[in-house]
């Protein structure tokens, strides 16, 4: 396993704890985008998102949210980042809390919006919906 | 009620629905990043993520999950803002599942480190876990 959030896990690397469970594990990211910025993990090992079973994923956000709360944030930014291209550094899933406690400080978003044809979202609500 | 995403619930504005049960809601934005770019939103209202009751968030994930295997992507984002200094445009919780299947289209990110004192970063643990 070279798996770093594997070994931070199993306590074979420290880290800056902030919650355990079964099933979840949160701790301070050491190359923060602002004070606070913490990271919230499933314990089950899967690169991204649609890799991790839904009972692994269920309490992730009330984590999440309980970080929030005993931070006192109210300006902040979950992200979870899946593929190179997306951002992903680490390949094991992993929840980013991102207090924004100014404009440069924490998390940067550019929002680059297209033009949406009513008739193409429309063809692909259907192509979605016959899949799930 | 002037909330539009509670309109979107309650069927007074149209929607692209992918997805409803009792808790949750799915459907794409109508202003899409990229193709594919969906909301997944708890339909219990609240302004933030630690605004929503735990049992309202538990399926959050999982229905992002089913949404991104439909979709068949390998490479998005998952985003939720709070605040508008966080970029969040309506005040009830929302997470987007973004794809990226380029450099140009999807969210653009931009992750300015800060310089981390692993001293203040210890007693910033201590700080937290105090208040969990």
């Amino acid at each position: 396993m070279s798996c770093i959030f594997c070994k931070i896990i199993k306590g074979e690397i420290p880290s800056l704890k902030l919650f355990e469970s079964e099933k979840t594990l949160a701790f301070l990211d050491i190359g923060p985008l602002s004070k606070g910025h913490s990271l919230i993990i499933p314990k089950f090992h899967g690169a991204k998102l649609h890799d991790i079973p839904d009972d692994q994923l269920a309490e992730v956000l009330s984590v999440t949210k309980k970080i929030a709360l005993a931070q006192g944030v109210q300006n902040y930014n979950i992200l979870q980042n899946n593929g190179r291209i997306a951002h992903q550094e680490v390949d094991h899933v992993h929840f980013h809390l991102i207090p924004k406690p100014n404009e440069t400080e924490g998390l940067g978003i550019t929002w680059p919006t297209k033009e949406a044809n009513k008739g193409e979202l429309a063809k692909l609500v259907e192509e979605i919906r016959s899949k799930m």
